[in-house]
């Protein structure tokens, strides 16, 4: 019997919670789509993952199959198991918000990650305690030799997806990133919905 | 008439206040100790500089003279104005903490910039609302096509410095990072004081 399927709606978020052992499918169903992703333990949510924590314990601007994403106390929280994505995901940039919107010549409120984050967690019942930077998952942000970075379309393709494992109880929350100005979600700007299954 | 120099003793934290428009030069006085720097807008500390809106902000992986450093807010809060380090900062990774040093296979307490900063702040009567991933002065993290990490020593030398203005009124914060386990702070392992002089 296949997963069930649950919709991150385009532009907004999505949280579950998942328990130690449990692997969580994230799939780019369409392709294009970058999926902003936290991870809280449920034990005490100012423990979470942690992009800076986890770079100093994998050693990798990306992680690779294989790798544990820390939390802020060092400690594994999810394991990278599989990938058919490309392998190419985003550590370095931060959730976006109203704030960059405004800076990016949007008027007026533009839905974004960092909101989508507290309303997914609203919705059971949580609050996060602050906007750790997230795990861009599918997000294409190369570097140079020297340094320079750069915004570009993801390389996934259509169905393909990562396969997560929680190593504690953990509250998951994913944000289908409404980001329309820039060509992150592909060069049609156009942002989609992406779906989980929790196994 | 010289700037008065501040030490930030070796192992140890310190912290000023800073008005907006004056500038900040911090010295690695014995050429090869890294300097953890944070900062903190004095209207409301919940706005701090942040590594991963400076990033997406300044797109680059390291920040070059000219280069603002973003609240996480998106707002400038520190320039680089000049550096006459060779360039060689991280953004990348975290502060070290207790968690880290446990490990690094340390037994019992070892001095840490997590505790650093929240005693720096303590001491000019502020409490950090959390610990912001930091700019790691001089602290060189090489990065492959590839994407590895690697901890290595400082390309920076005896009384080099960077030269930041302040974009508003903030209190900064120091570490002199105690790490004496992995060579970031000089093949010798033997960490020492820094200095700051504002202007």
């Amino acid at each position: 019997m296949p997963d069930e399927l649950i919709a991150i709606p385009a532009r907004s978020g999505k949280a579950a919670f998942v328990t130690r052992g449990q692997t969580v499918k994230v799939i780019n169903t369409h392709g294009e789509q970058v999926v902003d992703t936290w991870a809280f333990s449920r034990a005490d949510l100012t423990e979470f993952m942690s992009m800076e924590h986890s770079r100093a314990g994998i050693q990798r601007l990306i992680p690779a199959v294989g790798d544990a994403m820390l939390t802020n106390r060092r400690r594994p929280i999810l394991t990278l198991l599989e990938d058919t994505s490309g392998g190419i995901h985003d550590t370095l940039m931060a959730a976006c918000d109203v704030y960059r919107y405004q800076r990016l010549g949007c008027d007026g409120y533009h839905d974004n990650c960092t909101d989508n984050l507290a309303q997914a967690m609203r919705n059971i019942g949580l609050a996060p305690p602050e906007t750790p930077s997230p795990l861009n998952l599918f997000m294409n942000i190369p570097w140079t030799a020297d340094g320079m970075l750069s915004f570009e379309p993801p390389v996934s393709t259509p169905g393909s997806y990562v396969l997560l494992r929680a190593e504690m109880d953990l509250a998951i929350a994913f944000s289908a990133c409404p980001q329309d100005v820039l060509p992150i979600n592909g060069i049609g700007r156009t942002p989609t919905e992406a779906h989980f299954a929790l196994a």
